[in-house]
Order: structure tokens, then sequence, then C-alpha cells
């Protein structure tokens, strides 16, 4: 196992019924920023509810986060928080809202250029003080609600924003609340939080039992929930199976002492970026190719996962490999998740375009052990493509 | 799946050499008491490592604080604490060290008959303020620097003591730090470690899917992983699975939304108090008897256990149940952790005694159904005699 920190001080709130106690959770003199996306927070009823949980206390809201948030749109937020003096921000939403709120909570006090807070990659941010947040989490998905990092977009292309400063204080998890969800997010989520345990799962071995059993466990469990939840979106065990499962995917637990990966997400990323594909979307494309080209590279941690993730004993090495990255495949398939270029309307004309934005992100040394250059992305994004 | 509340705000500092880092972890202020138990600590090494961490910090030590911590020791430490103005607690040591210091944190603020401290069961504490402590854990077993509770002896019972406030700010987890154990130690933690588990998953199923898959994951891990340790204790990578195993076991996250058992452990509390067995030889006495008896109570959760642990899926319920409670009881045995009452000179005629004991301390509805009574306490006692 390597040596590895591990603090995570969110409060998760879960189950039926909790938004009454944010009277309990936020301070009671807090003046709230409550920041949502588009309209399903308020056509659904979560707003009027958040709202009824926050009692008398001075609410300011800030509407129209977009999926994959713009800093320029967050800057607005920025500038109203500063306006009106609020001293607590309550992201009520998905991952997006969720990160766009971690982006506000740094910058409201930074002092400076804010789009400098884009520059530093997974690295914490150099700042010292942040507004405190908290969440209402309506979509299970990214995990943004149990950790400390956030995804913003700007000037096409997508920046990492990490600090201890932006854990949620608080994260309340209802997945009654995301029973209106469309069936595409929902499948778009089990594809997100199972991308989320494979980057921290199919890498090199590093002898971490409890952290790949928990991983192996999270998987399972997507792989036994997303059907169920797809088909009935009302079934409350399935929804909250399917969204504790997003937040125990990446909120610190599975990634510790093991290698990390992640060139699947900053391929992907371009994809986004690029051509507007869900965030999802970009994982189920890139993974399964990324997998069948770097075969060699994980070969111990495949092979694991062929057997205990699927059960597959039978065939030689290459064979149970080729085994399990076809039922990735097929599982993301399953739940209407397409896993080719071609399916998104992006000819092969075009992955010219994806490496040029990776090279132009620095993103030239990706993975676990750093050597998937431009080349091998390139490769990746060829097969692909249909 | 239950509504829960998930916060665990301990920062684990899990890894080969770093010690070191108390100079950063600690306040550069602080006026530190070192607490830890016997000889061990100091003789092989770790105290001195852990004193040079602390830089020029004003150092107090206590030493002497025993298994299954005594108030009336503990309540020294509390007049060295207030007589010498200390404001950060470090425990060095296993699980009595780390519990006695959580309940030295609640005491040496606290204004009243300390004693009292005692009388709370698993509610928190009404307090509002305790000593900030941290821990550097030499013993894999209870989980302590990961959780919140504390268990301390008191007039010949052992009662829970309870307070957010008594998470540890941080805590060192290096496994070579344990190398040095005895045998019979490491033995006792796998035991620990593998009853805190099942305390938490063999009771009636409540649809948490992650929950039973890292509970089981950390099990398969104690299966695979005790063994090892216990023939080469300085394998670092076996030590540092147990370790962490062993945490994972009791940091509240497998037991979140799900039913708690922990009628094992007040009976073996019992048996601890009355005749001396250590703490896990007292749970590996009951457990076996307890599922033997309550197989109706926990059916659908032993069959679970069976098939996802010990890969049983041969025979009837009532045989596939019983080939899991024999493998456990033969693991316990495999590790030279006997699981009878006679193996420790307990005769039939001082169940009685237990019982009583049992009574007097109000434990006469356990479990996770709350109908354990006496008469079946004393039938499972009855049952693991001999």
């Amino acid at each position: 196992m390597q040596n590895f920190d591990y603090r995570n001080p969110t409060h998760i709130v879960f189950g039926q019924d909790r938004l009454a106690e944010l009277d309990q959770l936020v301070p009671q003199d807090a003046k709230v920023l409550v920041l949502y996306g588009g309209g399903s927070v308020k056509r659904f009823g979560t707003l009027d509810k958040v709202l009824a949980g926050l009692g008398n206390r001075t609410v300011v809201e800030f509407a129209g986060i977009e999926p994959n948030p713009q800093f320029d749109t967050l800057m607005k937020a920025v500038h109203i928080a500063r306006d009106e003096q609020v001293d607590f921000l309550l992201a009520v939403g998905g991952g997006s809202v969720m990160d766009g709120t971690k982006f506000i909570a740094a910058a409201v006090p930074f002092e400076g250029d804010e789009a400098t807070l884009l520059q530093h990659g997974f690295a914490p941010l150099p700042i010292d003080r942040a507004l405190p947040l908290a969440t209402v989490a309506t979509l299970p998905a990214t995990g943004s609600e149990m950790n400390m990092g956030a995804v913003v977009s700007y000037q096409g292309g997508k920046f990492p924003v990490m600090s201890p400063l932006l854990f949620p204080q608080f994260s309340v998890l209802d997945p009654s609340l995301t029973f209106s969800l469309p069936p595409v997010q929902v499948a778009n989520g089990v594809v997100d939080a199972f991308v989320h345990v494979v980057e921290q799962y199919v890498t090199y071995p590093a002898d971490a039992m409890v952290q790949d059993r928990t991983a192996e466990g999270i998987l399972k469990s997507l792989i036994e929930v997303g059907p169920v939840t797809l088909a009935e979106p009302e079934n409350y065990n399935a929804r909250a199976n399917l969204m504790w499962s997003a937040t125990c995917a990446l909120n610190g637990f599975i990634g510790s002492g093991v290698p990390h990966d992640w060139a699947t997400h900053m391929i992907g990323h371009e994809l986004t970026a690029l051509f507007g594909v869900d965030h999802a979307q970009s994982l189920a494309i890139v993974l399964p190719s990324l997998w069948a080209l770097r075969k060699d590279k994980k070969r111990a941690k495949l092979l694991q996962y062929a057997e205990r993730v699927w059960d597959i004993t039978e065939g030689t090495d290459d064979e149970r490999i080729d085994a399990a990255i076809a039922k990735t495949r097929a599982f993301f398939e399953s739940l209407g998740v397409k896993t080719r270029l071609a399916d998104y309307g992006i000819g092969r004309d075009q992955i010219d375009s994806v490496v040029q934005a990776l090279e132009a992100h620095g993103m030239v040394a990706l993975s676990e052990t750093g050597d998937l250059t431009l080349d091998v992305s390139r490769a990746i994004l060829e097969h692909a493509h249909s």
C-alpha cells in the first residue's frame, strides 16, 4: 500500500425528508446564497423545500449554472455574493451546480484575477480562506457532494479546482429528490460513478485490499442497481443505492494508498469541450478503447476486475480481459449510453482537433504511469471511433 | 437503506516514516500531554520518535494506561492535565490508550462528577467542549483511531463514552510501528476487527449494497491477511492491510444506514470484567454461539455472509449457515484465539454471575431487534461453554 492521507470532514445527511433539518445545519445568522441550475429544482418543488428549511434566514438566489459550469457564469455569482455580503453558499443541484459553487466559494474572498484559480491543476489552490458551502444533491453522479474538487469550463477547456477548504460542510442526499430526473441523466450518473471508480482501481496492483474490495463492491452495486433504477425511477432503495454508490465512488476512500489514472477523464474533457457530448458520454467513449490499448499496462488489475466484478474465470488472460472490456461496453450501452465517437456524429477527421486540445492543455503524459502520450491518445480515439 | 448521518473528520496519516510530520500536525504552541500504556512504546523506540516529532513543544508524559482502561487511572491523568494546563492530548498506543485518552479529553474541562460521563451509554455525552486529541496508533484492532467512541472500565463494568468532540484530530498509522507486537495481540486485533464488522453486517437486510460489499471486503481481507501477518510480522503490506482493515471496521462507514447488533460486545464486556479474558477473546467466545442460537433472526444475512465471504453455496440453508459459523470459529482458532468458555477455565457454574452482571448493567434487551433477553444470553453462554 502506498502512503496516504485521508481526510473528509463533510457531514452526510442521507435519507428521506431531511430538508427540514437545514434549519439546524445552516448557521442561524447566515445570509445564504442558494445556487441552482435550470428550472427543474423549481419545477419539482425542491427549491421550495430548501427555502422552507432555511426558515427566516436572509436568502439570495442565483439561478442558471449550466452543465459544465462556465467561468463567466460563475463570476456573476461571485459579484452577487460580494455585493450582497452573503456568508454561506448552498448548492442545490447536480455536479455542475456543486462544482460551480465550490469555485465561487474560493473566488469570493480571493484578491486577484480569479481566472488564475484555474491554473493549479490537481494541486491544492494557494488560498487560505473560502466561503463555507454546503449542498443539496439532486443528481447521483459526480461525488462532488463529498469531495474537495470541482471542474470549471473556461475558454474551451475544463480545469480542475481543488482545495481542502472546498469540502461541503454538509450535503443532504435525499434519493426521493432524484425521482424526477430524466432517464438520460440517471444513466449518465451510473456511468460517471462507474468510471470514477475504475480510474482509481484499474491501474497497477498496490496491495490495497480494502480499497480494492470496496471499489469492486461499488462497481457490482452499480451494475446491479443501474438497470433497476432506470426501469423503476421511484424505487427508493434502488435510487438510494445508486446515490450512495456515486458518492462513495469519489470521496477519497477507495483512492487512498493506490495509484490513480484519470486519463479517461482528461481525454473525455476535451470531447465535451469540443463537441458538447455529456461528461459521462465522453467517458463511455474513451474507457473501453483506452483499456483495449493499455491492456499490458493494466493487465493484473484488468484480470482482477474481470474475475471479481464480472465473474469471468474462463479463457486465456487476454480472452478474460477482452471479455471484461466487452462486458463494460455492453453495460454502458444497456443503459443507453453510446460508446463510439461515431454514435455522437464525431468524424475521424475531428480526432486531430482533440489531440491538439490535449496538447494545448498540457495533457501529454497521462495515466497512472505517466506514459500515455499524445500518440496513445490519438490511437485510443481512433479505436473509439466506430 | 435506513436514513443516516455520516461524519468523520479524523485526518488519517497512513504509512511509513510519518512520525516526523507530528511537527506540522500538532499546533505549534501546544503544550502536549503524551499518554501511553506499558513500556513497549519506550522499549521499541516509538516514544522517542514521537518526542522528536514534537520538536520544541512542552511535553508532559503520562504512562500506565492499562488494558481495559480504568476510570481511576484515567482520573490521575485528568488531574495532571488540569494542573499542567496542557491543551493537546496525544495517545501513543492501542485501543485502551486511545479510549482512555478520549475519556480524559472529555473529563478535563468537565465541571461535575466525572464518573457521570460513564452514564450515557451510546448517546452522545452532554458536553460542549473537550480537549483536542490525536493518536499514534500502535495496534491494529479497535478502530478507536478513527471514531468518536471509547470504553472505560469502572467498578467492575465497562461503559461506552461517545461524543463527536472525541474524534481524533489526526491519527498516525504506521504499520511498521506494529512489527514488534506480540502475536497474541495481533491475533486479538484480527478477531476484534472481524467482530466489529459483523456487528454491523450480520443483522437483518437493509438493502445497503455498498455498505454490505465493503463489510464483506473487510472480512475477506482479514481472512486473507490474518494468517500472513501472524506468520510474517515484518511483512509491511500484510500489516498495512490489517491496520487499515481494522480502522475501516469501525469508522462509521459500513455502519451507515444499516441496523447494528453489538450484543456480542455487550456480553463479551462482562466476560472481560469478571474473568479478565482479553476483549477479542471474549468476542470469539460469544459470537459463534450467538449466531448458532440466533440463526432465525439473522437468517438472510448469515446466508449472504456464507456465500459472499466464505463462498459456501452447497447444501440447505441451515447447512450453509452452520458451515459459515464453523468456518468463523475455525478462523478464530487458527489464529490461536480460543472460542469456548472452558478454554479460559470458566466453569458452567460461573455463567450465573455473567447473567447477573448483564442485568445489573441493564443489558436485558440486546441486539438489532432488541429481543436478546437475559434468557437468551444465558443460553448463548451455555452453548459457548464447551
